[in-house]
This record gives structure tokens, C-alpha cells and sequence, in this order.
């Protein structure tokens, strides 16, 4: 049978399942990451798991999201996972050592082996030919713990690129012509798989800008295969012993096949306020610009940033503009400091700040009120810079630096002569900042700062489930209605019952007190419940509120799986209409539910109103068995010990 | 008659009053220099005044504080003080150009002129041989409509330095003795001036480190003569024409002395919570450290980060241990990324922050709870650091960085040889981030993002006064209580209507509802009402908030002025006892205050108890004309037009 890429590096993960599309399939997890924002919970779940060191081949825990640090939570959360990376087995990348994919690229990633990390932009390492997702933090602590992840066998779209790109067009601009073609929907479920001549002339980091983008499309992942530029990429970082080759058989066969022609592409940019509103640049030049902000995960390689330096050697940014510029990892910050190249940056006004995400994910450089800001980011969705007015366009790094010079949406083509930027033959290589894990773990003590709470625990499901409908919301309600994330609340994701306190506020804002009051309940919900960010907060926090079940006219995926991990019923009304007939504070009974979850279908009473209705659990087996048995972290309990 | 240096710039500035000490007297001045936390408002309350263009010498609006950026608070401010720059005849340093103090000491300060700043480490520049002023923002919005500038003609402290630091032991342990010797308390109404053969061995930049953290003692200001090293300084910013000499006359009269024999000085440090609780550092050797943190306005010079660069070349940093850095311009990070230094410090794991305040002013890096932060800066206030429950030291760059390499605090002298680093002959001087003012003022348009909100206006005096006793608070209430200031208040501090719902919390958490709901009305005070720091906010909010009158056992100096330039009567009791017998609430009425204010002396009716009170005013002429006019700006405005 001929393969893909995909298919060669599942096949040698299968744990259950099959390769037929659609079906659950259950692959062994070589290597994960966390970050610290998710890294916390995931960490605590992996205590709660209580395995003495991790069963993965590398497990890395790294710094990069809260590292403003305005008040001590941040700090005690880096000092809350540093010991547990040294009790457990995990590789520990210190604040100043840079982004996680970033670092992960350059000094961990394996070509053939599967990564699941704690954030979305897992995928990244998709650029070495390695199969990287992103997932909750239970799942990596489950992964950590052993275990094997589930995902539907997702379609693979072949992204054939031909030909190679012209001066002042990019490896950003690849991604944004995908985006272009599928929009941020097109890729649910499906594995983006780039192949053709075009490779050629793509170095990994390259490579790994767009897989990294890739995670705007709804994949499941994009990859790359692993090829000679792949070997050149890891002795460059030392790491040759690392290379294997993998590349799809020839005859493979494919879902879905995009054809991109590198020669005629142009350079794109994504406009306010979705990364898939791709013009050329064309259309937007001219626009006055505030803000440039280079780096993030996306564009912040050592290729990258020696681009900008060229681009901005012997000139001064606009009078209008701030230019801040976030290297990649310390290697990237540590060979510019070397080679003059920062030396250049720093001279025509940019303002250097830290190797950390910082500015993509509403860290700090909020833009002025109706302000417009380019980024060489992944995301602009509405308000995500901080600054709800502001106007926020993703571009490449040679369109960024241009226009910081101009102060307006410049064409790189119109204004710079071409050069050149040689991938270097060897990176410079310290790894000082990544902790080793102790030797003997038994002894290493956690420190638990006052604002790390324990995670909350699930008992099984009991047989009968009391409560009232604790509060009634619309349509289309998303995780962050359910769980509020920004730059407040982000340093206390590993604070549950401080963050229950928002819980939902967006709809009503005496509903955590109420569900406090009365110790639980039910929530009462529309079409589509949860959908958006995949945060598993936003089914932890209703859990630690007593949140027994959520009766909706239909969930989101994600979420609803989030529920099914945390031991929360997630129920779908059998007749619609009957979601009219629940008033707030209805007293709710459900009977019998250990007898008839075969059944998949349940009866409620409203005892207020003296009626019952129907209610349809969709779970698979194996999900059935989570909630009998009180979650995913109990099940894993009893199947590893 | 032979005088000291600051007599003869006082001399030569007087412009009202003559020298004798205690008496008040008016200067005239050449510079003025804000911040970005302090300066909206010193530019609101500029706009406020009418004029057309500044009528300083220089005056120079600097960006350092607010650079987090969490939200659209601060580039809005940015944007409106580079307009307000631009059409007033302000030159405005951007973001990312470095520490007022620092880049105001390479590129601007003159010596022999004075300097009013609306920043309490304005001193800095006096070791330059400026007399450099911290003041409140209404008071440098004065200097720069060209109004004089008010004090008590203070007393002159000689320090004597003698002889020559040995190695190990820098300029900051000079300050830090004079802090031990003489307290946080030691210095107020008094400036203290350098002299002796040890200042041949002390440079610009480490006089200016004396200069700066002589803030603490509460000194008026700090100063050096202006010799053959401070022509040697600005020959190598490229300013020589910028020099005159200014030497203390041979037997000039001094009102106190203090000898300090360098020779003999030991590296020291500032223990938790004071920058006075001063021991040497062989006394508090051994205490394991958490975060080291180097750079801050006191040692984030060329040679401050040069002689850490040195001692960290090679080495990497303790594995507990976060290092970070903020160079204190960008002068001084383009030279260490041009020389190599940089990439140093990178490689030894340290974290590079922007050139601004950052953790000293609590903006991000809050330690650890119950952590030990060793820092170069200059103040270690309870709390200060964003980390209520961590302990502070203050230390010279040399403690900072071997310690960081240890993971505890060392004595330099155990463990680093002998090394020299050259004051460079030439400093990289490229200005491109200060821009220059427009030549058509009138034609630039004020940008006002809408957190800036039009300052309050004061009407002149009443007649009477009727209000109810809004507040009734204890003994020694701080401008903290009554302006609370943290992180999340500072982005604040131009938008004096959202500050007000904070006034006076910490005590009564309903006050700003009650007097917003009433209108406004007059504040009970203890005894030393309005202690603390001297941020004029602590006037402002209760301006906008409708007070009218504070009447106290006692009053803090500074905030007293602060009430008077608002237009608010501060009132004291002739009879302490009767702060018993108001109520909260008790309706009040003040009679005839025009008619009495000759007198001093005014009586207040309380209608709720039927009583009478006896209230004293004591203020000198020129501060009653100020409460007649309802306030400085008025005054000001009737005197320039």
C-alpha cells in the first residue's frame, strides 16, 4: 500500500483503530510540550494521575506565555513547574529561553515521531516532518502519563507547492494563500501534507511557519516531509543523529489536492479581523500604520529576523511608528547579539523584547485606540492585541519592516533591492537555559505558590442527578462566555475557584454565586454550547461549581468532549422545543442514569413544572465509560495502575 | 563671597527671595523633563495654562513608565504626549529610546542650568553638575508656560569624598553609605553636594548613581561640580560646547559635613524594606536568591552593564535564578549589541528587557511569593515590586551579577579578579528616536485617546462653603489611601474621573459613590493627613469628586501645597479635640472665608450638632492668592497673560 507522510507516522503510533478515515484511532505519543498558561493545569492533572516520572521519549515543559509577570502569580506558576519538570522527568525551558515551538524546532523535534502539546500551535513542528498536535492539558498529561491519544483518522489534504517563490514573497504568504483557499473552517479534521518541487527551496523554519499557521485553518495538523533540507536544518543544530528520511510513497493517495504555483504568488496580507481575509498587498497599500510588531511563533527565526535586520540596516522607522520586535529563542536573540545583526535593529528605533509569545497573545504592545497594527503573527481575531478599536493585519516579515520604515502598508517589491539571507551551517548552541530533570525525583519537593489551587476532582457518575437549572443561555454561546480569558485572568489559569468566580458573567453575572449558593446545578443551553477556543477551563470551572450536567440543543465538539473528561453530562434535548418549557430555578430530577446510558437517551423531570422531557447522550463507548467512571484522569487511574 | 555650586546656580536662577536658607524662593528654569505616568497630566494641566509654545530652554517628554502596554491606555497616551510635543516645542523621546534620566544625562543635561522634572529621581542629572528638581507635574507644566519654580532655599550638605574605591566597591555603595549614615529621613530641605579628591576617580555615569538614589534621603536635590571628567563625558556624547566648569569657591560655607574615606568603603547592601537599612554584605552573605534584576535610572549605564557583561562572560546563571536586565537607554544596548557584550549576557542566560523603568516601578517581574529579588535599584519599599510577600535588596551591579551566577548573594571581592573597564572616548550617538518639535505648532492636531479625560477645573474661592462630612479617617493617612497606585491604577493616570471611583478605598470603600452622589463635600482628617509619596492625583481625584475642604489635625507638607495648587482648603483644627465631635455625615457650613482669610483664621458651623468650630489656615501669601484664584493654574494664568 502506498503511503503518505501522515499515514507511515501513524501506522507506526497505532494503538487502536485503523487508518479508515473517520474512525477513532488511538496513537502512542512520543514527546510532548506544555507552556505555562496551560502547562499548570496539565501539570496538576498529572499529579492527580500519580505516576512517578513520565513514560514519553521527551517531555519539555516550557516559559513563554506569562512572562510580564505583574503580579507573583506568574513567578510562582515558572517555580511551580520547574520543580515538577524536575520531580517528574521533564525537560524544563526557562524564561529567556524562548517560544516553545520555536525552541522546540530547533532543539527537540524528531522527524517521524508524534508531539502533543498544550497549545494550539503545536503543529509547528510539523516543518521537521514530525506529527504535532495540539490538545487540552489533560490529554498531554494523560500522553505524559502513558497513554495513548484519541483523534477521529482525519481526512489528508496533499498541498503540492511547484516552482519557487519570487524576492519579496514568502513562506508567510504560502500559508496565507491556503488560507485564502480554505478559510478557517477548511481544515476540521483534516492533515494538511505539502509535498512537491517547490520544497526545494524551503528550509525547515520556513516549513515551520507554515505549519505553525496551519492551526488557523481548524486542522488537525499540517507536515512536512522529512527531506535533505530536513538533515541540513539538524546538523546545522547539532542534531544530524535525530534525521530520518520520510516521504510519501509515490502513488499515495490523497483526500483532497491544492496546487500551489510559487512563481505567481504575490505578497498577502490577512486584513481585520480573521487570518483568512487574504488580499494581495496590493489592495492595502497606503494604509497609515501605528504598529509593527515582528515575531510570535509564527516569524520569529533566526531566517526571519536577519531578513528584517537587512531591510532595516542604516534607516529610521517612521516618527508614527513603534516597532517592537520579539526574537524567537534565545538562540535566535544570542546569534543576532553576535553577528551585529540586533546591533542594526536596535539602531533604526525597534524595540527588542523578550523571546516570549508577548504581544500575539495580548501580552503587552496593545495598540492605540483605532490604531492600526501589522504583525508578522497568526491570529488578528477582534480585541486578541489587547486594544478592542484597533485594526490588526498579518503579514510577512519583509512587508513588516518595510512599512515600519514608510509608516504605510508598503509592497516590498517597490522599495527593496534583493539580497540574500544564507542559512547559517551551524547554529549557535547553548542549551544552558533548559533545565535537566533530576536523577532522583523522589526527593524533589513542588513549590506551590498561593495562587496554584489543586485541580478539582470527579467522583463517578451517580445514579441519580439533582439540581436546579442553575442558569438558561442563547445560541452559540462560546468557551469564552463559559471561561473569560485575557490579560487579567490568563496568569490565573491554574486558580479555578478564583477564576469560577467569572464563570459565565458574560451572560449572567450572578451565576457563579448562585451556583455556589446552591452548590451545583444544571446549565441550560442552546445550539451549538461551547463552541470557539478549545480551553479546557471553560468545562473546569462549571465542575468546580458543581456543575453536574449541561442539557443544550446541541454542543460544540471540543467542548462537549471537555465535559465528557471532566465528568459533566452533556445532554441534547430530543425535542428542542422543550428547552422553552425550563425557566430559570427549575427544581431538575434525573432517574436511572447508570441503568439506561446504553440507551443513550434519558428522562428528566422538572418537578417546578411537573413535566418530563427526553434527553440523547452521543458518546461512544469509550466516552460512556469516562463518565461512569467520573472523568478521563479516573478512567486513566484504573487502566495504568 | 564665596559660594558652593549649587549657590552659584541658584544665583544665577534666582528670580525671587535671596539665599538665606529657610526663606522661600523662586528659580527660573532651563530644562524640564517628564514621564509618561506623571506627564499627561503635567500636559493636560499645560493645555490648561493657554500658552503657545514652552518657553524652557528645553524641555524633553520622555516614554519609560507605561511600556507593558496591556491594554490601548498606554499607546494612547504615547500618541497624545508626541502630539502635545510636536505643537508645543517639546522634544519627545519615543519608546524604546531608553530612561528619562539616563538618555537626559547623555543627551541633554547641561551643566550649570537647572532642571524641574515631574519624576523624583530628576536629581540624576545633578551629576553632570545640573540642579535638577523632582517636582509635581502642575509644577513643571508652570516651568515650562516659564513660570518659576518655588522652594525653601534648603540647607548645603558637603560630602567629602576621599581618596579611591578598591575594586568590588562602586559608586552605589557611596550612596548607599550616605543613606546609612543619614537616613531616609536625613535629607528633606537640604542638597547634598559632592567634593573632594575622590571625585577624580568617579565618572559621569557614577556620580549620576549618587546623584539619583540621593532621592532617598529626601534631599532636595544631589549634586557634583562640573569638571575636567564632566567635559570628558560630553566631548564623548559629542557635546563638548555643552561644558562649562562650576567648582564649589575655595572656603565656601557648608550647613553640614560628611566625610566619606572611599578606600575603606566595602561593597554594601540595602536589606528589606528600606533603601537606609544599609550592612555590609558580608552580614547577609548566603541568602539564596530568587530573581536578580539589573538596570533601572540608578546603574543601567555603558559602564554598569559592561562590568556585568564581563563578570558574566562564560558563565551561565544559577538554576533558580531569573536574571533580567533593562538597559538603561538605547544608546547604551546599541553599543553592547555593536561590542559583543549583549550576546554575553544573553549567553549566560540572562533576559533582556526594554530600555524602561520596567520592575522597578513594579511594571512586571514581580518575584516570587516569599522570594529574595537582589536588584541594582534604587528603592526596596514594601510591596514596590509587585510582590507583597518578597523581600528586596538593593545592590551594585557587581553584587547582581556574581550573585546571579551563585543563585546567593556574594561578595564580589571572593570571586571575581581584577578587571578595568574604559569609559569609551566616544559614545554611539544616534538621536532618532527623539523627535523634534514642529515648527507649525499650531497646525498639529492633539491626538486624545478616550482614556485621557480633560483635567478638573477650579473655580476661584467662594465666599462659603456647605457640604456634609464626607470621610471621617485616623492619623497618618498616605496619598496611597487617598490615590491608590499599582499596576492596574497607573495606566490610570490621565483619566482622573476612573481614578476617582478609587479615592480613599483603602478606608471607605463606598466614599467616591457618596461624594459623586452628593455632589462633593469636605474630608475629616487625623493627624499628618496626606503623607507619603507626592503624587498630586492624591488632589486632583478629590478635586473632581467635589471637595471642597480637608480639614485635619495636621497636614504632610507636600500634599498640603498639592491642596492649595487645587484650589481645596486645607484647614486645621485650633482645637484638636473637636475632631471628635464630627460625625460622618454631620452637615457643615463655612461663613465668611474671603473676609477671614487675612486672619487665618475661620470658623466652621456644624448645622447637624449645632456647634461651632475654630479652623486654622496656615499658608504664606503667595499660596492664599493661589486659594482665592482657585488654585496655581488660575494664578498662573492671570500672571503670564
Amino acid at each position: 500500500m502506498n503511503l503518505t507522510v501522515t499515514e507511515k507516522i501513524i501506522k507506526n503510533h497505532l494503538v487502536n483503530g485503523n487508518l479508515s478515515r473517520g474512525n477513532e484511532i488511538g496513537i502512542k505519543i512520543d514527546q510532548t510540550l506544555t507552556q505555562d498558561s496551560t502547562g499548570t493545569m496539565a501539570y496538576l492533572q498529572l499529579e492527580a494521575i500519580g505516576i512517578d516520572k513520565v513514560k514519553t521519549k521527551k517531555s519539555v515543559a516550557y516559559i513563554d506565555h506569562n512572562m510580564l509577570q505583574s503580579g507573583p502569580e506568574n513567578a510562582d506558576d515558572h517555580l511551580y513547574i520547574q520543580t515538577i519538570a524536575k520531580k517528574y522527568g521533564i525537560y524544563f525551558s526557562k524564561p529567556g529561553n524562548g517560544i516553545c515551538h520555536q525552541v522546540h524546532l530547533e532543539r527537540v523535534a524528531v522527524p517521524g515521531q508524534t508531539l502533543l502539546g498544550s497549545d494550539s500551535h503545536t503543529p509547528t513542528a510539523g516543518g521537521i516532518g514530525m506529527l504535532a498536535i495540539g490538545a487540552g492539558g489533560l490529554d498531554v498529561a494523560v500522553a505524559m502519563a502513558g497513554g495513548e491519544y484519541y483523534i477521529t483518522m482525519p481526512k489528508i489534504v496533499k498541498v503540492e507547492l511547484k516552482g519557487k517563490l519570487k524576492f519579496g514573497v514568502s513562506a508567510k504568504d504560502i500559508i496565507l494563500e491556503v488560507l485564502r483557499i480554505c478559510t478557517v473552517k477548511g481544515g476540521v479534521n483534516k492533515i494538511f501534507e505539502y509535498c512537491g518541487d517547490g520544497l526545494k527551496n524551503l528550509t525547515v523554519p520556513e516549513r515551520a511557519t507554515i505549519t505553525n499557521m496551519g492551526a488557523e485553518l481548524g486542522a488537525t495538523t499540517s507536515i512536512f516531509p522529512s527531506d535533505e533540507l530536513t538533515y541540513e536544518f539538524l546538523k546545522a543544530q547539532g542534531r544530524e543523529k535525530d534525521f530520518i528520511e520520510i516521504k510519501a510513497d509515490e502513488n499515495a493517495s490523497y483526500d483532497e489536492e491544492i496546487t500551489i504555483y510559487l512563481d505567481n504568488l504575490e505578497p498577502l496580507v490577512a486584513c481585520p479581523n480573521s487570518p483568512d481575509n487574504v488580499v494581495p498587498v496590493t489592495e492595502v497599500k497606503n494604509i497609515k500604520v501605528n504598529q509593527v510588531a515582528i515575531g510570535s511563533c509564527t516569524n520569529s527565526s533566526y531566517m526571519d529576523l536577519m531578513k528584517v535586520s537587512k531591510i532595516l540596516e542604516g534607516k529610521t522607522i517612521a516618527e508614527h511608528v513603534s516597532l517592537v520586535i520579539s526574537p524567537g529563542s534565545k538562540q535566535v536573540l544570542n546569534m543576532l547579539a553576535e553577528n551585529g545583526a540586533l546591533a542594526k535593529l536596535v539602531a533604526s528605533g525597534a524595540r527588542i523584547l523578550e523571546s516570549a509569545c508577548g504581544p500575539c497573545i495580548g501580552m503587552g504592545q496593545a495598540p492605540n485606540t483605532n490604531g492600526v497594527s501589522l504583525r508578522t503573527f497568526n491570529r488578528n481575531f477582534k480585541g486578541r492585541c489587547g486594544t478592542a478599536l484597533a485594526d490588526v493585519y498579518l503579514v510577512s516579515p519583509e512587508i513588516a519592516a518595510i512599512s515600519a520604515i514608510n509608516g504605510y502598508i508598503c509592497d516590498p517589491r517597490d522599495y527593496i533591492d534583493e539580497f540574500n539571507i544564507e542559512m547559517p551551517d551551524k547554529f549557535l548552541v547553548n542549551d544552558n537555559l533548559i533545565m535537566l530533570p533530576s536523577e532522583k525525583g523522589k526527593e524533589v519537593k513542588i513549590v506551590r505558590g498561593p495562587n496554584i489551587k489543586p485541580f478539582p476532582q470527579t467522583k463517578p457518575l451517580n445514579n441519580k442527578i439533582k439540581g436546579h437549572a442553575l442558569i438558561k443561555v442563547d445560541d452559540n454561546i462560546t468557551t469564552d462566555h463559559i471561561m473569560p480569558s485575557h490579560a487579567k485572568l490568563l496568569p490565573f489559569r491554574s486558580n479555578i475557584p478564583y477564576l469560577s468566580n467569572y464563570c459565565l458573567t458574560p451572560c449572567d453575572e450572578k451565576f457563579p454565586e448562585r451556583a455556589k449558593k446552591l452548590g451545583g446545578g444544571i446549565i441550560i443551553g442552546g445550539v451549538n454550547y461551547g463552541q470557539g477556543s478549545s480551553r479546557e477551563h471553560a468545562a473546569l470551572v462549571p465542575l468546580y461549581l458543581g456543575i453536574k450536567a449541561v442539557i443544550a440543543k446541541s454542543f460544540a465538539r471540543i467542548h462537549k468532549q471537555n465535559l465528557i473528561n471532566n465528568g459533566i453530562l452533556p445532554l441534547r434535548f430530543k425535542n428542542a422545543d422543550d428547552y422553552e418549557d425550563i425557566d430559570l430555578m427549575d427544581e431538575l430530577l434525573i432517574n436511572d442514569i447508570l441503568d439506561k446510558l446504553n440507551q443513550n437517551i434519558l428522562t428528566i423531570k422538572n418537578t417546578t413544572k411537573n413535566k418530563e422531557y427526553e434527553l440523547i447522550l452521543d458518546a461512544s463507548e469509550r466516552q460512556k465509560k469516562m463518565l461512569i467512571a467520573g472523568g478521563l484522569l479516573n478512567l486513566i487511574k484504573k487502566s495504568l495502575f
